[in-house]
């Protein structure tokens, strides 16, 4: 609660800040006049417990999904990225902020419509920076950090929101169906905080969505964009519009992604028409691994271990597909550890925006890696998995994998072992030992500089 | 015994056959005339022992498959490819006669150095059937149906063949690294069927395959040819030369790996050199799913259950991608049923040859599946799992597939259960039922039609 917090006293104060490295890093952006522009746009699109093996690219051998694999040919495909947390909440804020959830107390699980905390809006999110550096930044889909105004998009640097604030099964009616007669919340569409309709047809939600995010786009082509389009699927409940119900092999579950694999689809073409392909840089990944308990309702990890709500390689390491022809490089992998926690610092780089010494971040600029395909750190890159429920469970540095749970340590070679069969604990004691410190010293440090998680009731207190 | 096996009284007598169908086709070849060929060269390249899981384009998180990726993403990439055993030398015998290893005797699991059966000289192989339409052919690496003279390639339609005639562990050297010291044989490296070395250096075997593939497509580049290369890695005993010896991040597994892919880009790379990629159809598969037993020393079926030695899926599903640029489709994936069985007949329609009412084969000609995407077969692919030793234990029929192990029966929907994980028996039984009788009855058809397994001493006592 200290340490270089002083820096968020106030939005007003960051975006101050980061506007004045903007100007002082020589930069003289218009963001009204595209000809002069020489930074992208930036569209990330999130699947929601969408697994490590559920896209053809990522070796799914009956979902089709032509456009993804289409954008991993012509961009780069990234094999060991992962989410900060297993579950979709702390996923999100993570990314968001380019901060592990627990620095920013969003840690524990997911928001429930009875929740009272959410992502706090003094926190600088990829919206504030982008939008200080003169972006029009929009959230379509799911948000799930906080339904309450004070945590919406809109409160939390998005010009525009417009979609769900929670999870697509958190409403009276979908829990009914999966027997849960008590429950009394329903789930809202929203418009900004506006509630549009209550339990919206979920067939319709991608299309809407889509059209949401093509309007978007249109409407700002000719200035500086970030879109971030979060997809409601393929969590459970499934549900996909007429085209694609009951269309794939691999039943609901396939039909949800191939219908992601449309819209993604849409979104290229509509870039392609307006000639901005190349200024603008897509981004596909998804918040956590496959939900396995639902048998065919989830997805699939492919050849990783585990699940959502798992620290395994199938419950954080997710598809991530970087793509802008011409300006990103064309059909390369990348088999580097990187992470959402990186987006933040690297979308900042993209944009000339400089947040490198000023705000106390987890992630850090893979724009090298990117770009180049520079692997050369000067030290192995170390991830850290938090549970679902904010415990420190293991660390990942170079090839190695320390899985701590309770007081079981098990230690992996991931790149050789990929599907963490073969515990090596007893054949390298140091190793374990090393990696175990490692863990227990960078959990206690991130809870020393733990920044408050927003809550109704502060916030409502300090109005009076 | 019977039954169409009257036309296999003589090698001579099948080649005169085919050539007939070729010229009453009013083909009218000339195979020394490049300008006229209108039909295109072959490379089969198969790998020994790669999982479905194992290529960056099928999965891999860790293991660099560049060439091949770019293949996939320049050609068609198959999901639901099969080989007719799980085991190398049934599975090889499928792939060179489209069919079944029982049909031609070859399903009593791999051969030995001290076996004395192999193909038998009278079936009509791959090879034999593009020689009689002209080609030249060439087998590069692993044969494995037979190292007596009688059965190797040059006995089997090849002009000619230079590698190895079993597994690259079926020698006294290997098998005493593994403990096994009473092990006599050694591993001949042979040029026709004169050896030329025993037990030669492991580590330069793929360099020197691939110099003998490329000196062969170099020669042969103005006449019509087939080359099926078949490399003896990643089966253990892992090697690779020195430029990939600990190179991936996949340990010794992955360099082996990673020089295959490499081989794949020496090749490609001589084709296009040659100008003749665009004549030239490359397909690229492995004999049978990873060997699990061998931990990290073994492959991954990525998403599918077992490996080598079992009908799981992860056995027998194979990765297959057909190349050959402006030819063949681009970026295409293919997700519908096809085999090894059926390289012979799609061989021999891109050759203009006709086998269709001829010759007793299991496979079927796939060729508008590969060129016009057809799916619209009358009735879904039946497909049978045939185990090591040749037990039938399993049949797929559209999305359904039954195995059948001794007494237990279990049915899998393996389109949307990927993993086959969700035995589905009690719901369907009627399903089972109906699938149950047709494995029974097609083992009991093919044992009747079954031809003979070539014997050594058959064939020495017919000298006499």
């Amino acid at each position: 609660m200290n340490f270089k917090y002083h820096f968020f006293t106030s939005k007003v104060m960051i975006l101050g800040l980061v506007l004045s490295i903007g100007l002082a890093s020589g930069k003289t952006k218009d963001h009204n006049s595209k000809q002069d522009k020489q930074t992208p746009n930036f569209i990330f699109i999130y699947a929601d417990d969408l697994g490590y093996g559920d896209l053809g690219c990522y070796g799914n051998p009956t979902i089709k999904t032509p456009n993804l694999d289409q954008m991993a040919s012509e961009g780069v495909k990234f094999t060991q990225f992962y989410v900060a947390s297993p579950v979709c909440t702390p996923s999100r804020a993570a990314l968001m902020t380019g901060c592990y959830p627990k620095r920013v107390g969003l840690h524990n699980g997911v928001l429930f419509p009875h929740s009272t905390t959410g992502l706090n809006p003094k926190e600088l999110t990829l919206a504030d920076l982008l939008k200080s550096e003169g972006y029009e930044t929009a959230c379509v889909g799911k948000w799930h950090l906080g339904h309450q105004e004070e945590f919406l998009p809109e409160s939390n640097g998005f010009d525009y929101f417009f979609g769900i604030p929670f999870s697509n099964d958190m409403s009276k009616k979908e829990q009914a169906k999966m027997g849960w007669e008590n429950y009394k919340y329903q789930l809202p569409l929203l418009c900004g905080s506006d509630t549009l309709e209550l339990d919206p047809d979920q067939t319709q939600l991608c299309k809407r969505l889509t059209d949401e995010a093509i309007s978007f786009i249109n409407t700002n082509s000719k200035d500086a964009f970030f879109l971030y389009m979060a997809h409601p699927m393929p969590h459970i409940p499934l549900y996909a519009s007429k085209d694609f119900q009951g269309k794939s092999a691999r039943g609901a579950y396939g039909d949800a992604v191939e219908e992601i694999d449309w819209s993604v689809g849409q979104i290229i073409t509509t870039l392609k028409q307006l000639g901005i392909e190349n200024n603008t840089i897509v981004v596909f990944s998804s918040d956590n691994g496959p939900w396995l308990p639902y048998k065919t309702h989830g997805g699939s990890a492919g050849p990783l271990r585990g699940g959502k709500g798992t620290t395994w390689e199938g419950g954080m390491r997710e598809p991530c597909i970087m793509w802008s022809p011409g300006n990103i490089p064309s059909g390369m992998v990348c088999n580097e550890i990187s992470s959402t926690l990186d987006i933040l610092p690297t979308f900042a780089h993209f944009a000339n925006a400089d947040v490198s010494d000023k705000i106390k971040l987890d992630g850090q600029d893979i724009y090298n890696l990117i770009m180049e395909q520079d692997y050369s750190f000067d030290s192995p890159r170390t991830f850290f998995y938090y549970s679902s429920k904010g415990t420190i469970e293991g660390v990942r540095k170079g090839p190695w994998k320390l899985k701590a749970v309770r007081d079981t340590l098990e230690l992996f070679n991931v790149e050789e072992d990929i599907s963490e069969k073969y515990n090596l604990a007893q054949k390298f004691p140091k190793r374990v030992c090393e990696l175990n410190q490692l863990i227990l010293s960078f959990d206690k440090k991130i809870e020393q500089e733990m920044r408050p998680v927003g809550k109704i009731s502060e916030i409502e207190n300090s109005r009076h």
